[in-house]
Formats: C-alpha cells, sequence, structure tokens
C-alpha cells in the first residue's frame, strides 16, 4: 500500500506538510508550513470518529464505525488536494493494530484520500509523540517523562531534548477502559478501584526502568490529560498544575458526583465526558507507580511529531536511515556485503522501474534496505536464514518505519534465496503491492545472486529488458565465460521464476 | 519426548556410556567406559540403514524405511539395557530433520529403545563432530579445518584444540546427492560436473568467511572420505594423504571406469560403492572453493562426540550452561530478575513436582532455564514479546540443545504470559510431553508473576498443594494484604487457568 499514491513522490519537496493521525478515539489532522526547520500550523481538524469502540468481539471493526472513519477522511480529503506524497503522512493507531480487518478499510481510506495511509507500532507512536512534544518545550529542563493517553494505548517515553531515551506503548486507554469499567456513565468508588488497579497490573512492566532512569519534569500530552488538568482548574485544586494531592482529590470527587454528566458544570464537552473517569484511572496509576508528583499539560502530540518527521526527511535527517544501521550493527551483518548487493540491485532496478511501474522513492527505498539488511537472520541460524531475517524485520520496533514498510521488507528480505514460493507474499493482501513487491524481489534475488562470490568486485555491467512478468539478462562479453557457478546459479534461477510464471532470460546461457 | 524415560534420571553417573547416531545413510552405536575423562571405546556398531533414501516426495519417511530403522534400533537396544539416561544420547540428523512424520518415527523409536531420542539441528551437529574429531587428534597444529561428509548434510568447522571456532551445515550429502546425479550407478563427465558444480554453489556461501579465518592442517571424517583416502591408496596415487592433484586425477579415473561396480576392485565395500562418486564430487567441491591442498582422514565422528558431551555433563562442563548465558547477554536480558523468577520456579516446583510427575533432571532444567530466559524477546519488541523470545529459542542455533529441547523451552516461554491458550502447546504431539509442559508452564508464570513487582525481594513461602489439573496456593498470613496487585494478579490468572480446564485455588482470596 505505501506505493499506491496518485502522484509521482519524486515532485520537489512542498514547504507545506499535512499529517493525520486515526486515532482510536478521535481522528485529527494538521496542515503546517515548514519555515526554516519549524512547522508554522496553518489548520488543524478534529472529529471524534471512535473507531475503537466499533471493534465486535472478534475484534473487527463494524461497518458504522468504517464509515464513521471514511467520512471523515473525505471531509479531510479536500484539504490535501494537490500536495506531493512525500509532504504528507497519515498513520493509524492502536484500534487498526488490532481490527483484523484493518486492511479492508485502509484500502478504503487510502482510495478516499488519493495518499498512502500507514499503520504503526505503539513505539513508533511514543517516538513520534516524544518528537512532537520536544518540540513544543523549552530546551533547558533536563530528562523529561511524556505520558500520552490515547483511545486504545497510553504511550510512556523518557528524553532529553528532541532525542527519546526510552519508549513504551502499553496496551490500555481511555476508550477500552470506559468500555470496561464505566460503561454505563456511573462514576462508583469500586469501579474507580478495579481501573486504578488494572492500569497499575499493566505499569508494573515499565515501572522498574522508567523509575531507575529517572526524570527532572513530567508533561502530558493527550486530550485526557488536557481535560484533567482543566477540571483541577475548575475546581480551584490547583491552577491547571497536575499534583498527586491534586489527583487524590479529584478521585474522591469524582467518586462523589457519581455520574458522568456532573462533568459538563465542570467545563467538560460532552464528547469527553465518557471517556473522563477512565483516562483519570490510568493518570491516576502512572502518578502512583511511578511516583510523579507533578505534570504539567504540553500541547504537541503524534500528529505534530509526523509533521516533524516529514521536515526532518525533507532536510535529509531520515531517522529510518539510523535505524537500517542500527540494525546492520546490532546483528552484525557483513556491511560490505549488503553494500555490493545494494549497488548491484540499483543499477538492475533503474533500467527496469519504468516498465514495471516501480519508480516510487518507497520502492527504492525498500529495495536499498532489503539488500542491505538481506543477512540479518544469520544471527539466529544458517539454516532458513531468510525467515529468520524477515521474522526480525516484520516484528522488531524500528523508529520511523510504518508496519507496512516492514512487511515490505520483511518479505523482500524472505524472498531473496531458494524457492520463488508463493508463501514469501502471504500477508500481502493488496493486489498492486504483490505485483509491485514481485518485481521488486526479481531485483534483490538478481544483485544476491550476482554478488553470491562474496568477492566483492565491482558488479558486471548488466543490460536488462523488461516487459510484464520477464527478463533479459545479459553480460558483457565474455564476462560470464570465466564464471560456470553464476551461470548455474543464473539457470536455477529460470527454473525458480518459472515456476511463479515468470520469465528470466539469459541469452548468452542459450547459446552455451 | 525428552522426559520420556524408564528410569529416573537421579542415579549416580555410570562410567559406562552410550551414544547411538541415526544418520541419514547408517545407524551407529558407540559403547563406551569414561576413564579419567578420556574415553575408551568399548564396542561399536553401525548398520547401513538409509533412511535418507527412504524419504517420499512429499518429504515422509516410507514405511519400509522406518522398519528398517526400527529394526535397527533393536539390535541397538539389548546393548543399553540397563544403562540410566544420563550415560545415553541418542540422536538424529538431516533424514529426520527434514522428515514431516518424524515424530511418528522418534516416538516408536523412544518405545523400541526406552530411552528420549533426540533431533538436532546441523550446526550442533557440527559441533559434535568437532569434539569427536579433536579428541582423536594431536593438540599442536594450530588452527584445524575438519569437513565431515554426510548422507544428508555436510559440516564445516574450524577450531583450535577442542574448541569449535566456525560451524556451518550445509544442506547436500553423499545420499542426496547420489539419488539426484549418480542414481543409475553410472559416472559420466557431464553428471561429475553438474554433481561438483552443485556443491560449489552451496560452498559460495561460507567459502569467504572460512578463508578469511584460515587453518593450518585439514581433517576429514566421514566414511565418504576414508572410501577417498584408501582408494587414493589402493589406486598408488598417494599414501592415503588426500590431495589436490590426487583428488583431481581420481575424478579422470572414476569418469574413465564409468560404473561404480568397479569400485570393489578398488576395495570399496558393496554398501559404499552407490554413494561413493556422490561424496566425492562434494569433496572435490571442498577442495578447490576452500584452496584446501591436502587432507588426512581422522577417525572420530558425531557419535565419539556425543559420548564426550555425555562426559562433560557428568564432569559438570555443561555446554548448554555456557549456551543460556551467552544468550542472556547477547539479547541483554536483566539477569537479576531471571534467577529471581528462577529462584521462585524452583521453590514451587520441589513442593509439585512428584505429583504432578514432572521430577526429572530435564525436568528441572527446562524450568530453571526457561525462567532466566523468559524476557528474550524485549529485544525485538515489548509488544508480544513471550512469542518473540519462543521464535529466538526454536530457530537459533543453540549449542549443546536438541530440537525438542529447545521447542520445550520456547514452549515455556511462549506460554508464560498472557492467556494460558492450547496455541501455546502447538507443535507438541506426544500427550504425555504435553502434560509436563503444562504443568511446568504453571509454575513458570507463578512464578512470573509473584516476581511481577520486580522488586527483587527474596520471594514469599508458598505453600503449595497439587493435584492433577489443580494448584493450590498459600502465602504466609497476611503477606498478600500488602500486595493488592499481586493479588488481581492471581485472581486474573486464575481466570486463565480455569478457561483450559485447570484450577487454581486461592485461598486468601476466597476468604477477602
Amino acid at each position: 500500500m505505501t506505493a499506491a499514491s496518485t502522484s509521482e513522490n519524486t515532485a520537489p519537496p512542498s514547504e507545506v506538510l499535512a499529517a493525520i493521525d486515526m486515532g482510536s478515539n478521535s481522528f485529527h489532522m494538521v496542515v503546517a508550513r515548514l519555515v526554516h526547520g519549524e512547522i508554522r500550523t496553518l489548520e488543524k481538524m478534529g472529529e471524534k470518529v471512535q473507531l475503537g469502540a466499533g471493534l465486535d468481539e472478534a475484534n473487527n471493526l463494524t461497518p458504522e464505525a468504517q464509515e464513521r472513519g471514511l467520512a471523515c477522511l473525505r471531509r479531510f480529503a479536500q484539504r490535501l488536494n494537490g500536495m506531493p506524497p512525500s509532504a504528507v503522512q497519515i498513520v493509524g493507531t492502536n484500534a487498526l493494530r488490532v481490527a483484523r480487518n484493518a486492511h479492508i478499510f485502509m484500502d478504503q481510506a487510502e482510495e478516499v484520500l488519493g495518499y498512502p495511509v500507514e499503520i504503526i507500532a505503539g513505539r513508533e507512536e511514543a517516538r513520534l509523540i516524544y518528537l512532537g512534544v520536544s518540540h513544543t518545550l523549552s530546551d533547558d529542563c533536563g530528562r523529561r517523562l511524556v505520558i500520552d493517553i490515547g483511545g486504545g494505548s497510553t504511550e510512556f517515553i523518557i528524553g532529553q531534548r528532541f532525542e527519546p531515551e526510552v519508549l513504551e506503548s502499553l496496551h490500555m486507554g481511555c476508550v477500552s477502559f470506559r468500555n470496561r469499567y464505566f460503561p454505563d456513565g456511573k462514576i462508583t468508588r469500586r469501579q474507580m478501584d478495579k481501573a486504578v488497579t488494572h492500569a497499575e497490573q499493566e505499569l508494573l512492566n515499565i515501572r522498574r526502568h522508567f523509575r531507575s532512569v529517572g526524570w527532572q519534569s513530567a508533561v502530558g500530552s493527550s486530550g485526557s490529560i488536557k481535560s484533567i488538568s482543566s477540571v483541577l482548574a475548575s475546581l480551584k485544586i490547583s491552577d491547571g498544575t497536575i499534583t498527586r494531592d491534586g489527583m487524590l482529590e479529584l478521585r474522591k470527587r469524582l467518586v462523589d458526583m457519581g455520574r458522568i454528566e456532573k462533568l459538563g458544570d465542570l467545563g467538560v464537552r460532552s464528547d469527553r465526558q465518557s471517556i473522563f473517569p477512565a483516562g483519570f484511572a490510568i493518570l491516576m496509576a502512572a502518578f502512583q507507580s511511578l511516583g510523579i508528583e507533578e505534570m504539567e499539560f504540553a500541547d504537541g502530540a503524534l500528529r505534530e511529531g509526523l509533521l516533524y518527521d516529514i521536515a526532518g526527511r525533507i532536510q535529509h535527517e531520515d531517522v529510518r536511515e539510523r535505524t537500517i544501521t542500527a540494525l546492520q550493527e546490532r546483528y552484525h551483518v557483513d556491511q560490505a556485503h549488503g553494500a555490493a548487493v545494494e549497488e548491484t540491485a540499483v543499477a538492475a532496478w533503474e533500467q527496469v522501474a519504468d516498465t514495471w511501474g516501480v519508480r516510487t522513492a518507497s520502492d527504492e527505498e525498500a529495495l536499498r534496505w532489503a539488500c542491505r539488511l538481506h543477512e540479518i537472520g544469520l544471527t539466529i541460524s544458517h539454516s532458513q536464514y531468510h525467515k529468520h531475517g524477515a521474522y526480525l524485520l516484520r516484528y522488531s520496533d524500528l523508529p520511523g518505519f510504518s508496519q507496512q514498510f516492514q512487511r515490505d521488507l520483511a518479505t523482500l528480505v524472505r524472498g531473496h534465496r531458494r524457492k520463488f514460493s508463493p508463501a514469501i507474499f502471504d500477508g500481502v493482501d493488496d493486489p498492486d503491492d504483490k505485483t509491485r513487491l514481485r518485481y521488486l524481489c526479481v531485483l534483490v534475488r538478481l544483485a544476491v545472486l550476482i554478488q553470491h562470490p562474496r568477492n566483492l568486485e565491482p558488479p558486471p555491467r548488466l543490460i536488462l529488458s523488461a516487459e510484464a512478468n520477464k527478463l533479459t539478462v545479459e553480460f558483457d562479453e565474455g564476462w560470464l565465460d570465466d564464471r560456470p557457478l553464476t551461470l548455474a546459479d543464473l539457470e536455477n534461477e529460470r527454473d525458480y521464476l518459472a515456476r511463479q510464471n515468470f520469465e528470466l532470460m539469459i541469452p548468452v546461457a542459450e547459446r552455451a
């Protein structure tokens, strides 16, 4: 899906950027202008779509919830019209992470929006939230703890300046907790206690690590935390600073109120009332588990983080390059060999990209990075290492990458050697994606094959001609004559590809 | 299957040891006495079972091949009678690694033998071969290359003294190559060239690394290499040393002979004639790819390696402990927390092991090591880390471990948190194994739950009483009162286990 875009990705970088965050509770869009590396917001839109509340018991999004989401995206789409894909990021979070039928909604969303749509993992969400929040704060306060309570997940980050150091995403949010503990609008002591205890149990997994790293200031950044801050101010419990004593006082008052409607008198908008006690319980648990004394609300969020992420890529500070290098180092990849395969693959790609329709920037990125990482699975075992590499790329937390992009990399690594079997493309539902990845996979395989002798000699000059499901490979006169093993590899490859109705022509072999 | 043994594993270590190697070409047994850390062979038996040749097109062992194997094992079984399980190792290699119905054969083999039977991975096979060969050689020759050509796989090792440094197992062997290139007993130039080229292609994957590490002497250690050495001597091409020139000369002579029967005149036993050209082609390719000048035959092999491995365990030099520690380090596991969970689990195990029938040494080892490694998957991602940990334990090359033991560890790590779902035991076919792992898994879960607060306080005194599918947990008076999160965790756990018909009783919770 990443390459399914309406216009080419090669347009000059625009200075107008846009981000859409399809959250479990609300969808948000922000449009901004990039001025000397800073983001100036032009427009913000938000709608309470409640996608997370539209998950049925089997974790499928109901047709109604999908329609609510698509209706909202249709409104957003008008504003995006004509922006280059490189200036737009659209991501889904927890509700789409857990929905079994997410791909159906995603396909429709891409059609409505005309831009690629991605699902990001919890830690990537945490990274982007920190990026958004840290840009709204002054620089001078040492380590900071950032908490963002979403509809389906809550993110916890410790960082300094713009660099996150610890990233966690826990599977609890104000929509899921509302449904479980406050479904009927009543706030009882018993239910509040249960909700807080549940959140504390989740926090046990990260408490010790977060406390040992420590922080100088705590910041909260979601609608839930904003509401708590303003209720504390309305009740004159504090000036809006969220303190531990203030939280304990508010806990009593909420139970005394007994019903969510009374929150209206304290300025809580009606569409936020039902999730208020749930968000409160999660924050209460965080205060107790992590030993937070006080917290300020800050305005940045996931969507601002997305904008800074786009801005970074435009300014060639792509966090994804850092991630790829870190993976090569962590898993002791032979980097010289990876680079040789990459060079060979890109040389081939340039000759066939147009014919095969794989010319976008993300096609090239997927090809390059898959080549650099194709041997990553060797750390686990030589046997079936292409599968181990695919597993690592599919499930690791990779800063800067969407889940679909990780799936693309995993697919290319899975398919880089042995049989060209249909199983390589398991999990790729969209037929266009499958076609695209099949072509890229043929290029990775060809490059790995040519570099199989691992002697790091410069790649041979390849003369390629491509048609649909067909590739003719020619080398300079005589090059193959001294390389019987490469010829044997090419002949094997011809057989492998032929079984999947892909024709590889090697004129020199036909002559021989 | 690892614990399915006829007698208790707690008997004092015997000084008589036995190893059986169920290879793809032959089954071998060796019985030996351990004298001051050295192995003195008492008896050797071998039969050409040709299990690998009995794989059908779908990679199932035919009933005939299974019967050949079991008949051989019945003969071996008599000799094992009465030895303690800790003194016996029985392993299967490539044919059983690839057979889809291996578990059926393994179950029958255990019944016939009355001892646990294991399948080992290719690199583990390489490690054991090196262990066997290195004990037959003098110490003073620096790095050595060891090659062992089996029926279905060929192992390549570089090591110094008794320590292997590089271990590889390639998926090519003299039985599989015979079937592919010399099925009819003819030796033609064309087929020989094809076989050598195929082997060279496989070797490309390891060539550069092996050449860069280098060696001072090369040793070969299989029946195939022994035959080549003696044919070279019969032909007076050399004194039995295998040289590159000798190999090239023999290649010509083989093609001139044209048929395998003529090998009989050169002293090749009739049951080895059909695989001789295939083994020759693999060794020829190794000489060319790796640039070997000359090689000596050495007598040690997998089965001797197994004996030295047993001897190491008896003398408390268990290579598996080193492997576990290396894993903890490679994946940055919190070792103090792992140790706390292990201590808690073992304290619980001691109270219930007899009732649940999980008292063997390998039950205790699996429990301890699973506790130490339960968080290994966190390196990949926090989300679903129990599944990532299981993947790493199932597929990594772990020196000293059989594939079944790795499966047991993976199962316990997979099941250490979240739902106690039947999917945890996917891949555990034997009902007794499943029962055993289910009980051990309950213990791991309980220990992880009690240590959930990660405060490293000494584990509480547990009073457990067990029945079939039932466990009652009591704590010292008042201990749980201050620990509402642990109580909530226990109540969750009761619900999780109840869904799989396992009753967890927490008397204090019933009172509360």
